[in-house]
């Protein structure tokens, strides 16, 4: 059963995944002003390929666990979070709107560790990786709207 | 408890709902040849509150019946899934992709209210409405992809 939980939660870490490919960065972002640590983009897919597959071990752990009934409601609401991010900051090209989705999705990831470790430790700590790197895609987030306040402040019309 | 869990699953639909608004029905909607039994655009909104209030009430059932740890696994993928299909409908205008993503999201929600059913009767029946309006979705996706073969065959090429 581990292993059909673990597909099923891969799937949707998939499918929260592919707003990336829908929305890859393009001469929009690489024309915004940027701090020196920014990650390189092609770290962005290898990442998140790491983090999904840390993430769909956590959710079948916590599942079997037989007490994590909580970390999977709180699973839910992170990966949809999780998906919104990227039509927000590169579909609207908002960035304040991809502050406030990625505000929510921190404390959403946070949450849902906790009650992960709540019912299976090593769930928990399959979480660390994916705060880790919210936090990083937080950080770059609030770095870029603090440096391109114009842009930040009037997100671009686009063509609907 | 129950209403916890219910607040928390009610957030997720809000996530994967948020993508509606970020890209509502415009000009190109508009411009498609649709059939005479399209629902007018103000029937969305409408039907996905109601069902996203019966999805968060499913899930809150599933979580406090104690059996429903299949149920609430595959909730997260139709979450993840039903966040996807307006950003490759309404985002990418990919007629195709938007049937694919529809058929996988109908996949989904039919297999999580059989798995809603066996934990709780009546949380099986709270997706009977989703279930529904997601097979009227699918039945319009297909029917632009049959009466718009030029546009489903050349999806535009968006600005990046």
């Amino acid at each position: 059963m581990v292993w059909l939980y673990f597909v099923i939660f891969l799937g949707a870490c998939l499918a929260a995944g592919a707003t990336g490919a829908i929305f890859p960065p393009g001469p929009w972002y690489r024309s915004l002003d940027k701090p020196r640590w920014t990650p390189p983009n092609w770290l962005f897919p290898v990442a998140w390929t790491t983090i999904y597959i840390c993430m769909a071990a956590a959710g079948a752990r916590a599942a079997i666990s037989g007490q994590g009934t909580l970390a999977l409601v709180l699973w839910s609401l992170q990966i949809a979070l999780n998906g919104l991010w990227t039509p927000v900051f590169f579909g609207l090209r908002n960035i304040r709107g991809g502050m406030l989705v990625l505000s929510l999705l921190w404390l959403s990831v946070a949450v849902t560790m906790l009650a992960l470790w709540q019912a299976d430790w090593i769930a928990g700590l399959l979480f660390l990786p994916y705060l880790g790197w919210v936090s990083v895609a937080g950080a770059l987030n609030l770095s870029v709207l603090r440096r391109n306040p114009e842009t930040a402040a009037n997100p671009p019309k686009l063509e609907r």
